[in-house]
């Protein structure tokens, strides 16, 4: 079975307050082809950060081997948590994280997406990320817009995982349909960007005994 | 091991003459954030049609599941073709091609890119065409710009691939690292666009036996 966990790219998706907004423009093309002009940020709907996005000596997301975007990991249940509050490394009592695994954090905000709580989603604590570094992590993904505070403007995850190497996945979405704590193959994988501080990405989930067709 | 199929998407990417242009414009977002935009086309860089890029009620790219995009497949030589020469069925004579496979013709073209010559690639027949119809064929991606012939703006093979709902990826590159007749997992992942005539992808390749890190 394979997963699909990705937003879907619309004029409406929402945005941090500075970014650049999503338009879709279709109508190019000389007939009979229909082409679409797409307006697009690096950090629109599903996407990951490079540790550009923070620090400006930071590698960009055309630096890393695709096998960076492709590996084993788990959902890690964070669900109940106050707005805007911290999430602590006690998430990860239950889990068994293998060094160069991808964590999915599950708050359960993506259901606030298109709706204003979509931004007051509850954030990982700076112990947590201290913890996701010990253990060697290669990926952090949330389904919630940032795994900083977005009300009060935090940055310190970011920097503690970008400054560790360890890339950052946002807006992830269809957690529902995966187990927390058993083992998938996630596919993150974003557009061919060079030296750029992150990129759209395309998130898909399978079955570690998935078989791809006949 | 893992093969990344993909061009890098850069302002200088070759387009067809009345598609939108790609630009990438760094230095949004707030300190000490770093932000770009990313201006597109829905055919930019490696990419794939849905049938709607050809007939005005055909599908959109978000109408498929992601397994549509994601399968066992072989790469099938044609190479030593003159520029805007039709590459026929005989291509198809050694190759074991199951219905649901994905059909990589590698025409070679992909050294050209960033060339004049790029736009002067050869193209598949008729019966080419009509041959991966019968096969069953999921999806048909080139290493050149069209499936169509450019120079003589062709669009009998996109009538009849995507007129069969087969998917067209096209602009694929790396192809040197893969064996031509040996079976690989694809990965054409588009961008998670809706109702749309196409999107650009990150195109991956993997050894069957591939095992996702440790």
């Amino acid at each position: 079975m394979m997963y699909d966990l990705t937003h879907r790219l619309t004029d409406d998706v929402p945005t941090y307050p500075a970014d650049p907004h999503v338009r879709i423009i279709t109508g190019f093309g000389v007939r009979p082809w229909c082409v679409s002009a797409l307006h697009l940020g690096s950090h629109s709907g599903t996407h990951v950060d490079a540790p550009l996005h923070y620090m400006v000596a930071g590698r960009g997301i055309g630096a890393y081997a695709p096998d960076r975007f492709v590996g084993r990991g788990i959902v890690i249940d964070a669900r109940g948590y106050e707005p805007d509050a911290p999430v602590g490394p006690e998430i990860l009592t239950d889990y068994h994280l293998r060094p160069g695994m991808i964590a999915v954090i599950r708050t359960g905000w993506e259901i606030f997406w298109n709706d204003a709580r979509y931004f007051q989603h509850p954030y990982l604590s700076d112990g947590l990320a201290q913890a996701l570094v010990e253990r060697g992590i290669s990926l952090v993904a949330v389904d919630a817009l940032n795994v900083d505070s977005t009300p009060g403007s935090g940055e310190t995850v970011h920097a503690t995982l970008l400054g560790a190497d360890i890339l950052i996945a946002e807006n992830l979405c269809g957690l529902e349909q995966l187990d927390c704590g058993r083992e998938y193959v996630f596919a993150i994988l974003p557009l061919a960007l060079g030296d750029v501080d992150g990129a759209p990405v395309r998130a898909l989930a399978w079955d570690i005994d998935h078989r791809f067709g006949s």
